[in-house]
């Protein structure tokens, strides 16, 4: 039988998951990433895994396990080097050479991107964009990370860095963000952007009690300013789906991510603003849906998904 | 020899240009567009001019003239239909097959695409883009257009209408623009966009003596009112360029058109506005450039390049 590995290198965990071909992730396992300051002993143990996932499933199926490749969501994780340039949330250092590491291990298809474009990635071959040539992933979370497919492939552009819509300025001299500009998507669209709103709204200083999850609850109550949030939440996603629009000419936009879970008191004033943003001549041109993968699966099923990505 | 043939259809008149394998136009004829309301005249007159150029040409050469095909910029034509499609500016309505209407005459590909998306191409194949895979055109004039090239590819989306950069809403709620919404790059850095912001500035009635090419006169003059004008479209502009960085992650960004031609005075903040404008893990990876066509040829010589894409 074969399988892909996706691997997703956090912070603080890895999450290591051996996948079939439909995109079950049949076993999974992890590795503290803060226990480790070098890059050799974090890849010898991660492969550890990795052989003992393999050796696992070869008696569950009775027979051979065969692994394609390795694919890697990762903080600055750059498709066209193979390598972590720098992430600064990582205590392994430096410029890591993921590709040439694995390599003294197992003579496999290595294919690093980061975790936005893994999570675009994994929604094209295992999920609701099967079948689209064209469409962008959001995500929301601690920032605001996206994925852009066109043609089918994944956009890294001409550094490996592309598709940080996160970072587009929808606010001229907005918010300060922890990039050192003002006014980044990320600042009003992010956990901590929604939080702010809502404190803003109703003039009380943001404490950690309140959470972008609380504040959807709130919302599903009925509670004015926490709904009252979520559209001017709505709204800016809205136009900055729509401009996005304008690039690309996406079939669909997608969205993800923790905050994105409050369903309803989101979407439909994202619709509405998407709908009032949009240049006239993509009416109807393109739809705006949630992920149709697991949020405890599509990192490790992002990254798995990689392997399948043309590389020429 | 081997020619290419590049249309350049205007609402008011058509130039058709045949050019060698090195973007030399070699001859030039014109139909005027809007005499026409029917395709079918329309494509006839227009392989009359092109056989009489093949014609001609082959005389001069003292050998066979030889089309790789007919490549064709025009309002809303269409990538993948070879199509134009209900061009409000157009005399000819309704859908226009152009390349089964070629096809009567000529087995030939024919390729099509619009303006902004052909200039870049043909900066791609004869101007300063060449050797580059990812790079994004703007197109300065009565609007503002954009072409995106990525993996060598211009970026058509799934609808064909990729790529309208100049109606990427960089402030919300300003400026009302022609295509009925409002903060539209274009209602800023267009002609136009550049004469109201003057008058703004000088408090003054906007009336037709004053054009972007006088604006640029007097700023070349020391005018400070005309070189604020230009320091405010260069911030604006540089602000969209660094929000199109985030998408694609080009190796340059170039500019074209009536206004660009002003240089310094836009030029100088338009960098400065990029830099302070763009996100750190950008920072000295893309360029800004003016287009190297001449702005006479840049419409034939993109047109005719379009034949040069591989559209698999």
């Amino acid at each position: 039988m074969k399988y892909s590995i996706g691997v997703d290198m956090g912070g603080t965990n890895t999450d290591i998951g051996l996948v079939t071909e439909n995109g079950n992730i049949v076993q999974r396992r992890n590795i503290p990433t803060n226990a480790y300051t070098e890059l050799e002993p974090y890849v010898h143990d991660m492969m550890h895994e990795i052989e003992a996932m393999v050796a696992d499933q070869t008696a569950i199926d009775g027979m051979a396990a065969q692994l394609d490749g390795i694919g890697i969501g990762a903080p600055n994780g750059n498709f066209y080097t193979g390598c972590v340039d720098n992430a600064p949330n990582l205590t392994i250092k430096g410029n890591l050479n993921f590709e040439k590491e694995i390599h003294k291990y197992r003579d496999l298809p290595v294919v690093l991107s980061n975790d936005a474009n893994a999570a675009a990635y994994g929604e094209y071959i295992y999920g609701g964009a099967r079948g689209m040539k064209h469409f962008i992933m959001f995500t929301l979370g601690t920032g605001v990370g996206s994925g852009i497919v066109i043609d089918g492939r994944l956009v890294h552009g001409s550094t490996g860095a592309a598709g940080e819509l996160g970072h587009a300025i929808l606010i001229q001299h907005g918010r300060k963000c922890s990039c050192g500009r003002e006014g980044c998507l990320e600042t009003y669209t992010s956990a901590r952007g929604i939080v702010q709103t809502y404190c803003e709204l109703k003039d009380i200083p943001v404490t950690p009690e309140i959470t972008s999850k609380k504040i959807g609850e709130l919302a599903h109550q009925g509670d004015p300013v926490a709904l009252k949030t979520w559209e001017t939440v709505g709204d800016q996603l809205g136009l900055a789906m729509a401009n996005a629009v304008t690039f690309s000419a996406p079939e669909a936009i997608f969205l993800m991510g923790g905050p994105a879970q409050v369903g309803e008191p989101l979407l439909r004033p994202l619709r509405a603003a998407f709908d009032k943003y949009l240049l006239n001549i993509f009416s109807g041109t393109c739809q705006i849906r949630m992920s149709e993968l697991h949020t405890n699966e599509v990192a490790i099923l992002g990254a798995s998904a990689l392997i399948k990505m043309p590389r020429n």
